[in-house]
């Protein structure tokens, strides 16, 4: 297959790109620097300093032989997004290319524009380059599984029959998010399915819950093919950063009371769940969706979970609750689920002891270029 | 009160500041002329070529001698935004300031990417504004009841309780719309509603089904306060163009088969809801919302209205189907719940015989100024 990868020098899709390439497909991986840059300007840049997305491909090549071809662009720019597609006709397109922080989306009215102008404009040019160029190009979505929010009813995958007064119709799940972020992958998944609708594209809409590790097969190759690697506030995720925070003998800070529930994936996960998508492609006028999850944890599970394994290797590992700068439910039902990508294949690896151990090890090797600055910064959701 | 009314030089905008202004309320419009340089572009101009916005305020005062502060300006800018909550501090804001056609959002990349970025930020700044000058202030937007699409199930006002798997929750009744433009306002109403619970602010959600008419008490007073009227297929309404093409001599033109069937009002009445609506506020951390429309009718029985209506006066109105160029049902379900702007005390116009036959007189005697040309244009949705 011909892949277009959108957001290649990102937590995932770099590793995606490695993935698919050694698979024997073609990788073109596309970024605009967006996260590398707003992490510099932010001061919480990656764990591990990545050499930029041309040096990393050229790394790729002399470790393993193969190439991977990269453009530094602005998909927002609708013109050099079709000459990607002019130029590849891609068989499949996967759009990681949205700005992926929470906490950023609600840090000032700036990163709030700027969020909702370049997760719908990439969204929007995607749906118009693929029919432009080639309607049978698989466009695989990443969306989120906090697009559902914490609704009082089981989270069922992407759809939903509703029965009202004994009439029927199907409709997407519902959705209400919480934060900006997650609320304009709503209003992608909106937009995407009218043009589904309209168009007769065939989508798959990734519903993924945070994702945690830093290694893949492919990654793990040469330690220079690392993916960046998020532990802060504003661009980590929970596990990651607890991860980090253990190692750096720093408190692990639980946002209030901790029984958030969400549904959680190893990286390695990820690259099978994207990778299945795309050897099964949705349907022409299908918008499929999966939730990309392999289990279920509050908050305070994930930390009792590291402080456990973090004890046991030495680390004096210690939870600290903190008033929760977000508005959420502290407390909440919540029950997904997730059958359409084990159903495709998928092998999960579960987050078990050994994970954990094997995750503190290569963590442990970069403590100190750990930010302890980093950790908390407070962004308010009010 | 002191009201803000953005999109002030529109259809709905204009009539709206007069309305307010006439019932000693203290109205201050803003527009950035969009919709009348894209009429002038795309050579579908109002009927009535009407004055400015500076020049109609002027002609009001001069009339009523009652006073319309008007500021040229486009709110996507958030500082200019800002300074208008800053120097006037509204106790309520009418939000009208979309891009408000659905073919205009259809016709290529760049005018729906205008449309994603002028609806969304528009409606993204007001809610910075608001939290930021004063939270107390009533917010009022113009949603579509295009929003809802043509569900096989009744169609709620506003929300949705849904029971699934014994358990319940309240949702927003499900929204899958027919265009970009009217996706674009199924995004808002995420974005809106997510800001209400984060933040706590009072909305009111006016779901609009298309408005017809050219005359309120206040334009009435003098010709030169004749609100903007398009008949074309891009701004234009489906009855306002009926009434036009008839006077015109021009065969109505329905699309498909004209079973479509949607929810109308009396421009009159769009006045009375919104002012009813200003009157009684939401309360803060509520979204209200009303389905606003008095009736329902198809395609075919508004062709037949104004054939018969027509016919009597002398028009000799042709019929004629045309091959849609949009995609959507044209035979469906549909029953909408329209009661909260009646409990709030509308007096809704229907459209009986009478009415149409004022329709007919007043735009007769713009017969001369009528473009057959802007009749139709073709838009394909595909």
């Amino acid at each position: 297959m011909k892949i277009l990868i959108l957001g290649a020098d990102g937590y995932l899709g770099w590793p995606s790109c490695l993935y698919f390439s050694r698979r024997d497909h073609e990788v073109t991986g596309v970024d605009n620097y967006f996260r590398r840059n707003a992490a510099t300007e932010l001061d919480c840049e990656s764990l591990i300093p990545a050499p930029n997305l041309l040096q990393r491909a050229n790394i790729w090549k002399e470790v393993t032989g193969r190439s991977i071809k990269v453009h530094i662009g602005d998909i927002t720019n609708y013109e050099f997004l079709l000459s990607l597609f002019r130029e590849y006709n891609p068989d499949a397109v996967i759009h990681y290319a949205e700005q992926p922080s929470a906490p950023y989306s609600m840090m000032s009215r700036d990163k709030a524009a700027f969020t909702v102008q370049n997760n719908l404009i990439s969204t929007l040019n995607i749906m118009y380059a693929v029919k432009e160029v080639n309607p049978e190009c698989h466009i695989i979505k990443l969306g989120t599984m906090g697009e559902y929010g914490t609704p009082n009813i089981d989270i069922e995958e992407g759809w939903l029959e509703i029965e009202h007064n004994s009439r029927k119709d199907r409709f997407l799940f519902p959705r209400q998010a919480g934060s900006l972020y997650h609320t304009t992958k709503v209003q992608d998944t909106d937009m995407i399915w009218f043009y589904v609708r309209t168009w007769g594209l065939g989508v798959t809409d990734l519903m993924q819950g945070p994702v945690y590790g830093l290694s893949t097969e492919e990654t793990d190759l040469d330690p220079r093919l690392t993916p960046s690697f998020h532990y802060d506030e504003i661009f980590g995720t929970v596990l990651n950063r607890f991860i980090v925070q253990a190692v750096a003998g720093y408190p692990l800070t639980v946002f209030g009371k901790g029984n958030q529930t969400r549904g959680f994936l190893n990286l390695r996960d990820t690259m099978q769940c994207v990778y299945l998508s795309a050897s099964r492609p949705a349907a022409r006028g299908q918008l499929r969706v999966f939730n990309q999850l392999t289990e279920q944890f509050s908050v305070n599970q994930l930390a009792e979970k590291v402080k456990i394994v973090g004890d046991r290797l030495g680390y004096n590992v210690v939870i600290k609750h903190i008033n929760n700068p977000r508005v959420e439910k502290e407390d909440h039902y919540y029950n997904v689920k997730y059958t359409g990508l084990f159903d495709l294949g998928l092998k999960p690896h579960y987050l078990t002891d050994e994970i954990l151990e094997s995750f503190f090890a290569v963590t442990d090797t970069y403590k100190d270029l750990i930010n302890r600055d980093a950790f908390f910064r407070g962004v308010s959701w009010k």
